[in-house]
């Protein structure tokens, strides 16, 4: 080993009230990295089998990585991960903002959450030392006031909050946890397994730099981002996505419109270009990031307001409150993002569930009596911000969506599950399979379900891509068309979701345009590891695999890797008519060649004792 | 692309008397990058099926890489391939010396030359012109002699020749093709495709140097070569392999004694450091090769002279015609280098061949009768050095031996195959399998055969290897046993073996410690192609796969990946009692597993039609 980098856990039982720390080995880290790459490594080895995700059985891993709280633009991230409630699956999901850079600043790389307390308590981390407080007077609180409390009863106002709120406390299946207010582990109801702890809070504060065992190699990286202002232009301005994207999104059917039933949508009435002249009063940055792709909102008008310490919407809060929805109202979408924030819901499930109740209501399935008078019509902006309320709170109508589009389908009946459009029971984010064919392959393998953060293979890298070249590297030196789905767009994916997964296991944001190489010299300046793409493309075949091992483990099988039936029975309308509906019959072989790729049984994908041994993961086997 | 190397070939049509050029264009460059890359594409491609690889219908490629002739250390080898006569499959083979460099300053990156000529011919290529040239004076010469006859009538004594001896002129089916005399593309008979073709020779001059890309890329190199004198002071002492390593060799059983039966051998008699302080004259370079690792020896004796114009015998020639022998002469061994050089005869398969025959006639199987009265035991050491000649000139037992191992034990019969140590056709190199178990699996799955240089995967690499840490960039972290045959060693076998490919496609030296990511640099810093690991995996990939398509279509099958069963059967004795002899059913299944990682068919080893795809050469698919 190249003594590099190593790591420092804390472990917290709620149950026992006790604190105690593990330091991890360089191999250790050198095999998982850090982030997701560590919860997926605790959740396989750690989490009984069977377990109810929201009994104190489950754990709830807050993980940084090696790159975490550096000084460089895209290092402010960390994981959280848990057994699903919403999935019954592996989750983990990534947060920017500040917390995670406080954390590692703090002496520690990890948190693990265990047991149950008998009573609301928060968690305070500083400079090497952790203790559990009580958190009774916090329970019931938005995400703002729990934050300015804390604030203020620790007597700092630099502290960094990872808090719920009612939604959280309330288990909402797809509840998430904020930090900073404005950003979120959005996906899988990490929320939700805080709150069957009874954990409100972390809050954390510390001093002292991360090691960094080649600091010239990243003054390098940091020059380059400097030098580079031009890549990262529409993200200053424009946020994650600049609005001709959000234009071109519904050319191409990309945008979801109506529950992904329609094409057709006034999509400039809410792109990031109009909420930039109308309700932005600013943009944001994480922890040492000079991108600033964080809007932040405001409005004050005596019918609506908006506060602005919840942010603003982001493209994904945008599509699923905005045209998913069908809703044309700008202000209607930032309350919508604001109430989210404050209750700590995840707005991309949110926006699909409650989607999918106004198809079922439009068509009869869901009436007046079972919303409660809420004219729940595609379009209504007042109903959708009611219904959110409902959910956080769990009531009326929000009791059975809080469970999720999939679940509530079911307990709804009379023929719902069309218009659940979830995969492995996550919702559907901003990105349509029929527009964008090893997408939909994603949503379908990936062990989360339908996660939004495996979306670069496709959009990024394809004919419309300037950048192809950056993939160069990985033997990729001519476009695939979006819909292409044969072997090499499959190999492509691949190689491209490992790229993710690793980069949320460094953790490093997306957002940066750091192109493959540039991620593996990142690594390898701060770990101070002889790295390169091929260990790194290993390291996240050996999360993956330990993921589906884990999904497999809990029941999940080759059956379960499946996209909801409208993509391959509907063609979209509108200007994006022309959109071919997914073909299963592609999507099944695509499976297969995957499963090839990675070294599970091209029919069940099971990995195979062979895959397990060279990827040191043989103790992770099942049956 | 990023406007980096291309090629341009120079087409030999020796039946119609045309010479003609041709441009590749970049993408094609970097799908197969040049050497051995280019070799299976034009093998692939341009030969019929079923052809007689000694008739007009095949070809003979001799092909330089980016790398080839540019003034740093490793630089200076070109690949030479053809449809071998020894196998009757693909056969590829490199060498080093000037000839290879001198070609690129001459303006070409490769020659095919096509047909047979009427009457002996060589070719004269000088600065971007070419010419075919009467060669009738020439024919029956040796090697000294016609490299010199050519240069006194072209009137440049710098003048760089790729020849054959009276052994390529005589079809024997392991006669090499020597360049500069010292320096052999010895492996699968290309000499023998070159006499079918009544070529005698190719003699090339040139003075331009190659494009480079990135010059400061390529001094970097240059420099690193030059502080890191330590890592290579060892071959330049000795040459390609220290005494200590030849003593070792014999104690762990990889060096094979009387063909491959016995492991008690006086080595230390025909060592390096004895052939250092005995015979040698001096240590000499390829073109631009600070390392030196090239012996010279001399001997002048009343009954045995050595003439230093061929150099002097590396660890495979000591090793096949001196223990495999069992001869412990080493002024013998040196004079057996020498006649295998005058009639370019590749010695690994030569002293195999002869091994062969000597167990054969100590077992009876051979007689006095058949050997012309010479006393062909094991150690005898002028028995050894007339066989060689009657093999050159097939005399006698020669006409038969000159057939290769295993063919003439088909025609000897009697039981003689069971001594034929030969896989796939080509006689076993100077590395046992039961000593490095991962070998085994490379000469069994090898298109070539059993070919001497995949053999960095295993002895290289493994416990006693203290340059690990090379390999952490591939992800091999812990050192594996020789004689592990896991799937974790197969799979490091794989990335090992396609190293050596795109090695020998670029085309470098593997005596220079470059590491894998130092490779890198140079391949960008020539090419300008924004390449990595990732990438030339798979250009390897590429290769291999044609190459095996190439073996299937020309009647090989799974069954054709075979050891010979002496190393499943017997126990080396001697020193290396304690060597177990290998496992069949390991063997068995490390081939399955490595057809799988290759995306062949786990059971047939053809390879899937989605491997070619993701390949890029579905244009080669058979049936």
């Amino acid at each position: 080993m190249d003594n590099g980098y190593n790591g420092k856990i804390l472990r917290v039982n709620l149950s026992q009230n006790t604190i105690s720390e593990e330091t991890l080995d360089e191999l250790f880290c050198r095999r998982y990295m850090g982030g997701a790459g560590f919860v997926t490594y605790y959740l396989m080895k750690e989490l009984k089998p069977g377990i109810d995700p929201l009994s104190s059985d489950n754990k709830l891993f807050f993980m940084a990585g090696p790159l975490t709280g550096l000084s460089f633009s895209g290092s402010a991230r960390h994981c959280v991960g848990a057994k699903s409630p919403l999935t019954g699956g592996y989750a983990k999901s990534e947060s920017g903002g500040y917390w995670g850079s406080e954390l590692r600043h703090a002496g520690y790389d990890g948190v693990i959450i265990e047991g149950k307390a008998d009573k609301p308590v928060y968690i305070w981390i500083h400079d090497g030392e952790a203790s559990i407080k009580d958190g009774s007077h916090l329970w019931g609180r938005n995400a703002k006031e729990t934050e300015s409390t804390i604030r203020t009863e620790l007597g700092d106002s630099h502290i960094r909050v990872a808090l719920i709120g009612p939604a959280g406390e309330n288990l909402v299946s797809f509840a998430c946890i904020t930090n900073d207010l404005k950003d979120a582990a959005g996906r899988g109801g990490m929320g939700a397994v805080m709150g069957s702890k009874n954990l409100k809070a972390i809050a954390v504060r510390g001093s002292k730099m991360p090691k960094v065992a080649n600091r010239d190699g990243l003054r390098v990286i940091r020059q380059w981002v400097t030098d580079n202002k031009a890549l990262y232009a529409g993200l200053s301005e424009y946020g994650t996505i600049p609005a001709a994207g959000m234009q071109r999104g519904v050319q191409t059917g990309n945008v979801p419109i109506r529950n992904f039933r329609d094409g057709d949508f006034p999509i400039t009435k809410i792109d990031t270009d109009t909420l930039k002249n109308t309700i932005r009063i600013g943009m944001e940055a994480c922890y040492a990031c000079v991108v600033r792709c964080k809007k932040v909102v405001e409005v004050n008008e005596p019918s609506l307001t908006v506060d602005p310490a919840y942010g603003g919407p982001e493209y994904e809060t945008l599509g699923a409150l905005g045209s998913t929805c069908g809703v044309e109202d700008l202000k209607a979408i930032a309350k919508g993002n604001e109430l989210c924030g404050s209750y700590t819901l995840d707005t991309i499930s949110a926006g699909v569930v409650i989607a999918f109740a106004m198809e079922c209501y439009e068509n009869g399935i869901l009436t007046n009596e079972d919303t409660g008078g809420i004219d729940l019509r595609f379009g209504n902006a007042q109903a959708m911000l009611q219904v959110i309320e409902l959910i956080a709170r769990r009531e009326g109508i929000g009791d059975i969506l809080a469970e999720g589009a999939k679940r509530a389908a079911q307990r709804i009946g009379k023929g719902a599950e069309k218009f659940a459009m979830a995969a492995r029971g996550m919702e559907v984010p901003m990105h349509d399979p029929r527009a964008k064919a090893a997408l939909g392959l994603g949503y379908a393998v990936n062990p989360m379900g339908a996660d939004h953060c495996l979306n670069m293979h496709d959009t990024a890298y394809t004919a419309v891509n300037p950048n192809l070249v950056a993939l160069n590297s990985l033997g990729i030196l001519e476009p695939l068309p979006a819909t292409d789905l044969s072997p090499r767009k499959v190999n492509m994916f691949r190689y491209l979701t490992n790229y993710c997964l690793v980069r949320d296991s460094a953790v490093v944001c997306q957002f940066v345009p750091f192109t493959i190489d540039m991620f593996v010299d990142m690594v390898k300046a701060v770990t101070g590891w002889n790295t390169g793409t091929v260990e790194l493309m290993k390291i996240a075949d050996r999360i993956f695999t330990l993921a589906r091992i884990y999904n497999l483990r809990e029941g999940m099988t080759a059956d379960d890797d499946k996209l909801p039936k409208r993509f391959f029975q509907q063609h979209v309308g509108g200007p994006s008519a022309n959109t071919t509906p997914y073909e299963e019959e592609k999507l099944e072989k695509a499976k297969s060649y995957y499963y090839t790729l990675m070294g599970w049984d091209a029919r069940t994908g099971v990995p195979t004792s062979e895959t397990l041994d060279v990827l040191d993961i043989s103790w992770a086997s099942v049956k």
